[in-house]
């Protein structure tokens, strides 16, 4: 397939795996890459900028084909160097640059003149704006569907991409909910350039997680959701365990902190989750499109079958209903 | 376009206008028929069982094209007589009926000797299985997005309607968030045989509403809906106006009752918006699909545009894509 996000990326099909905390390492990219989509490393899943050089050798050993490097910019209790990361994505000569959370431009310039194409990832039209204004190459938009932060305005994919793409120049690449075939198609038709997804890659055979958690997301159903930290203006999709249960009566209670909820939240319980494979240990994101996941593939496999199935439903379904 | 839904229901498009409570008279379900979609009239729009036997007879009179009578069963404070409108929708040798709200078990076996074609409107797979079971012939999936009652699920018809299709043998109609030619497009890329328009199809020429409600629609961005009464487990999406934001208020106070409410969601009220335009003076439904309204074309105009829009999508830019 060929979109303006393939020519932009200069990469084969237009599917990204999107950012993931835990879980964007080297194993996971360069499988995604290697596929013919765009892998994607986690900047701050590494413990030091140091570390981070170290896991880009890793995967640049892996896959000689483009990928990025996720930088999230979140409120954290602990101050995050994020400028030493950026140095890091400069100094090893990274092409492409996804980035989350708030507004990046602080650290636009040194991008731009490293050259690099920044994805920025947004929730509403106004923020995907503000991305453009700022020099973004892309925006990833992330529907009310999405795994992780979803933000308060609470806008399905269905609405929010074809009003992105009318507000916008730049490629739009449509995140949240995606996992199929059929939801390629749908993001083509919508206006968008190409889809991102999180949640699906999760349930392949290389993601580096536990099984459990592979398990978990294709036993889960459409409701296997919640969103938490709604109180706080900082809502998150996570899967619906029992903290996440907790997190939510203690919400309904009302004035919470987010020192209260800190312990519950924890990225290094989420970690649990993810190396031990206990999925009741901790806040791990997991999206609605939990509910479409069937099977575990191989990265390869998934990506070529997305790919099919969208090209099947262009050509035979679509093509016979308007003939 | 010929689809599973055009050819079950003998129409020209694969576009149906949804029951609308005070909307679905002959005047704009007329005009749907008429430019080759599927027109509803709303059963209790019309205060007794023989103003719908008018109703009826003055729609026969605009058109000879193939539509649809809406039933809505849902809690009422006043007993409804629901089997004297369905002794008239038969009476009358209706052949198509919308239900909505809770299940239409009760009257199917009449309506089906009858040889009605019953679609049934649901929010949740598990509902739309229901209605596949008791002989509904095709499900009208309401997303997350759509107006009046989305259930409480939360789940957007980018999930929602690809799950649907995997479990249902009947055709599904997608609903909830659909204005233009790319919603058009991507709901028949995610399985469905159709789509179907409430608010889209208010902000109409032929909508018989005031002006000051259309114009507030084409006003209106994605945000500019409120779901209310959540907190009873009746969630229904409306207008953001300063009644939805009394409501509200009310609701996060806790322990509300619909007694308290009923003043504020009152019909009668609602019914005031639409003929005397004042959209502040109640409750009314509109759907996030109001950011995508931007002008009050006539009946034929939209669903030609609509139509036309989704061809060149799948005749144009998807197949460019892959070749």
């Amino acid at each position: 397939m060929k979109t303006k996000l393939t020519e932009l990326l200069g990469i084969e099909h237009p599917v990204i795996q999107g950012g993931m905390q835990w879980v964007g390492k080297a194993e996971l990219a360069s499988a995604v890459s290697e596929a013919g989509g765009l892998g994607i490393l986690t900047a701050l899943t590494q413990p030091s900028p140091g570390d981070l050089v170290k896991e880009i050798r890793r995967m640049r050993a892996m896959t000689r084909k483009p990928f990025g490097v996720n930088l999230t910019l979140l409120p954290t209790l602990k101050p995050v160097p994020y400028g030493d990361y950026v140095d890091v994505m400069i100094s090893e000569k990274i092409k492409i640059v996804e980035t989350a959370g708030r507004s990046p431009e602080e650290f636009m310039p040194r991008l731009l003149e490293a050259g690099i194409k920044v994805i920025h990832k947004c929730t509403s039209v106004r923020h995907a704006l503000k991305a453009q204004k700022i020099g973004c190459a892309a925006a990833s938009v992330d529907g009310f569907e999405c795994a992780g932060h979803p933000g308060e305005d609470d806008i399905p994919g269905l609405v929010l991409l074809p009003l992105a793409v009318d507000a916008l120049s730049i490629p739009v690449i449509a995140s949240g909910g995606f996992g199929d075939g059929r939801g390629l198609a749908a993001a083509l038709c919508l206006g968008a350039e190409g889809i991102n997804m999180g949640t699906r890659f999760l349930a392949t055979r290389e993601a580096p997680i536990h099984e459990n958690v592979k398990k978990a997301l294709v036993d889960a159903d459409e409701r296997q959701s919640a969103l938490i930290l709604r109180t706080l203006k900082n809502t998150a999709r996570i899967y619906k365990n029992s903290v996440a249960k907790d997190i939510l009566a203690m919400e309904s209670r009302g004035n919470i902190t987010i020192e209260e909820l800190s312990p519950l939240v924890s990225g290094a319980r989420g970690r649990t989750v993810y190396e031990n494979g206990d999925i009741e240990a901790g806040v791990w994101s997991a999206g609605m499109v939990a509910g479409l996941i069937r099977d575990i593939p191989s990265v390869r496999d998934l990506i070529t079958r997305i790919v099919k199935d969208a090209e099947t439903i262009i050509k035979g379904r679509l093509h016979t209903m308007i003939s």
